[in-house]
């Protein structure tokens, strides 16, 4: 699973991890179904994350139309706009967006590109059932070059009906006791560091 | 190293991590020394995953009257305001905020509170010397209890006489080749999952 290499800079993406984030059906904080509304850091630390680890698609779910303008609208002055031609980095981060109504899409889009279907990961900030592990997803993901859709959601997490179309949902993410507030742009870079951040040496972790 | 203990639901943070966010001196694009502009979600991104994974106190660093005020107003509507009332996961985050002047402060209140002067690490997106490991730095925190504070830096990253005032200084996070564009939110949270994150089991990483 070593996969480093400062020396190569711009080496290609060689798995298929496409992150999907979702945001309808969500829930809000007593569990009704709700579309949330797009948030720029959320397109822009979920981005330079993904482009960090080697991500190959972000998806930005939305079915609203006019959150979809937005989104496009952000993504295109960071990419072909002004923020492109001064950031260079924001610019290769932000090309990873596509924008999508609805997740029957992203995987209609991914199913078209690989030829399968790909796996689909939840997440969750509590305990559920068909789990899989960090370790078991990374190394289908690195190793087996497996096909997989991670999903993420906004506002209190993804609907019930997302989390029944997954494969596979990973364990929460833990730290000192049970608090466990994080914002969904600290989920995604953790979890993208734990599939596919580096571990070169011992120094690494 | 197991501490993962969700069945209690808020045990004493028992180690000595102090998260201080830089605002001045910082580098430009360019390399020039400026003073960052406080941001509202570095605020909520750090101290949230600062209280999960938990970090003892975030130091909020501007030497800015006008910038600790505003800082100081974000802190007051979700602690004693507002939003500390509808949303008390939130309040509980942000209670961990505490805005200093410069780091000169930060190390006299920690020297104080703990009768001596915390390790200094920095962190920082490209290679330096005086290294530590992670790992290394998980063990003297968790086992050791050793006081750390560990820095961040705003803007294009911490200035070089902060980083001269360093004891050690982590080793970037890398991920597919050498594109590392993280957000300084996203760092800090794969930082501290790496130092206090749970490990109970395979399971977990």
């Amino acid at each position: 699973m070593n996969r480093c290499s400062r020396q190569e800079p711009h080496i290609a993406v060689d798995f298929r991890l496409d992150v999907a984030l979702v945001h309808h059906p969500v829930v809000n904080r007593i569990g009704e179904i709700i579309g949330s509304a797009v948030t720029n850091l959320d397109l822009h630390d979920i981005a330079r994350a993904g482009r960090t680890f080697g991500v190959r698609n972000y998806w930005v779910v939305t079915p609203y139309p006019l959150q979809q303008e937005l989104a496009e609208s952000i993504v295109r002055h960071w990419t072909d706009g002004y923020g492109g031609r001064v950031n260079s980095d924001r610019a290769e981060a932000l090309s990873l967006i596509k924008i999508s109504p609805s997740l029957e899409e992203v995987l209609a889009a991914m199913t078209q590109q690989d030829g399968c279907r790909p796996k689909i990961v939840a997440t969750s900030a509590s305990r559920q059932e068909k789990r899989t592990t960090y370790n078991e997803l990374r190394q289908e993901i690195i190793e087996q070059k497996q096909a997989v859709l991670l999903l993420l959601g906004t506002a209190w997490g993804l609907a019930s009906e997302v989390m029944d179309m997954a494969d596979a949902v990973l364990p929460p993410i833990e730290g000192l006791g049970s608090f466990n507030h994080l914002s969904v742009r600290s989920a995604a870079s953790i979890i993208l560091d734990r599939l596919l951040g580096c571990r070169e040496s011992a120094d690494q972790l």
